[in-house]
């Protein structure tokens, strides 16, 4: 495993290999990435790992400070895993600058849903995929289907921009009270972690209205906003929408998600279930 | 030579081919165009010049439905040049959705000098070229210093996002008379074709004072204005930047460039020309 984090060495490293699969990450990784790099190594001669907690995808008063770095414990898990690269480069080494002046700037997906509450935040990340793209050269990317918007985001980049780069979704892990896996878990008190689990338990239980035959998507929305209001959560938003365009959902879509994000105490968590089914 | 329309056709050839020089244009090829395909054959195994009229860099009133469309020609041009490939996709092809969704968005720069009479011209070039980037993969690329702002915006755009792609200016062609070559130059008329070499010349005078040991370029911007719209020209703007930055010329920079952009009857030129100096 080589631990990479300068550009010109790991252009170096990448001429040698065919075939690479990239899993970008922010490090403090957990089973879910873990899923992530067993998937790319099936899809590629060789994996690289990134590690870059990206400042531009942060907005103020956003938790850039404190968001964990803990690279030593990383690798660890990345070695055993059967990464090939861990390319972690400085904060200088990406934004020489000290600022990002060319952004790659998405549709107005960008401004709903986390975007309403998280400003430039997808602008900040398809802006620095698109540089580890640029620098590493994949084939093949994998993205935690945990972060769907972000996934929708990348997938729409690279049609739209011609970025010769397969994104391969990849499934939630979760704790086995239903708890979606997420370095932001570790902001969590005792007490918070037990109770996060309703957050997943409502999403499961809107599913199975759907997929029972509840086509009364807002009021679905509605019930859960109260339940998880009622029981100390602030509610950003869940919503039922197309799973492929993550425009709002309608009645005759038969590929949904339903994508929501609450605060619980000082953490905000994110969570999704996609809905299948045929009529 | 092949013709190539389709972007899996380009990059089923791209596969077999180890270093590969890219020369976007929008077509309607001149000699400024023959001499990037020339400097771009030396430096790669094979060269693409794509053929484009890249809708989303014209802005509302421009001439993107009147733009010179020739191809027939420019194949033989290019042919005889020694071009490769000619990619040459429909609209179709490059904004399959009928519109672009994801933008590559330059800074300031974008709307100075030629971006304030031409609201998203330059985010509209960005985006192509990162397309045309994406799909031909190119090794290094030749732009014309005709369009130094664009050139400036590229090669921003390169290192900012850290595309492993040279890009290589390419000087000036220029007609004896001194007007540059441009696909724009067969809107004139002769007798605007024949006046038109006043523009290059205001520049050449600017030069010839500021090499002289004259600093004070608001001085001699106001004069190129006076001169030129005392002749006929509407004059969008003659200024003396930073070479390299294109920010505003300071007294101890020594490497500027005049730029100017200027309307003669109902066509739009632009010209420039570099000053290089030691104190």
């Amino acid at each position: 495993m080589h631990l990479i984090h300068t550009i010109t060495e790991l252009r170096s490293w990448r001429q040698e290999v065919k075939r690479v699969a990239l899993v970008p990450t922010m490090g403090n990784l957990h089973e879910g990435h873990l899923s992530l790099v067993r998937t790319a190594k099936a899809h590629a001669h060789a994996v690289v790992v990134s590690i870059f907690v990206n400042r531009i995808q942060f907005g103020v008063g956003e938790d850039f400070d404190r968001y964990p770095r803990t690279l030593e414990q990383d690798v660890k898990k990345l070695t055993a895993a059967g990464a090939d690269v861990v390319f972690a480069p400085a904060e200088s080494e990406l934004y020489p600058n000290g600022m990002q002046r060319y952004f790659v700037e998405p549709p107005a997906i960008q401004n709903e849903l986390c975007g309403r509450s998280r400003p430039g935040h997808f602008r900040g990340v398809a802006t620095v995929v698109t540089k580890l793209f640029n620098i590493v050269q994949p084939d093949v990317a994998c993205f935690g289907k945990k972060d769907y918007q972000q996934l929708a985001v990348i997938k729409g980049m690279v049609q739209d921009l011609n970025m010769n780069i397969e994104i391969i979704p990849v499934e939630i892990e979760r704790a086995e009270t239903g708890l979606a896996l997420s370095s932001r878990n570790g902001y969590l008190t005792e007490d918070e972690r037990a109770q996060a689990a309703q957050l997943s338990a409502c999403l499961r239980n809107m599913a199975k209205a759907i997929e029972a035959g509840n086509r009364d998507f807002a009021a679905l929305e509605n019930d859960a906003v109260m339940y998880l209001q009622q029981h100390g959560w602030q509610v950003d938003y869940i919503e039922v929408r197309q799973a492929q365009t993550l425009t709002k959902a309608q009645i005759s879509d038969n590929h949904l998600v339903i994508v929501a994000a609450a605060v619980l105490g000082n953490t905000r968590l994110i969570d999704n279930i996609e809905v299948c089914f045929s009529h």
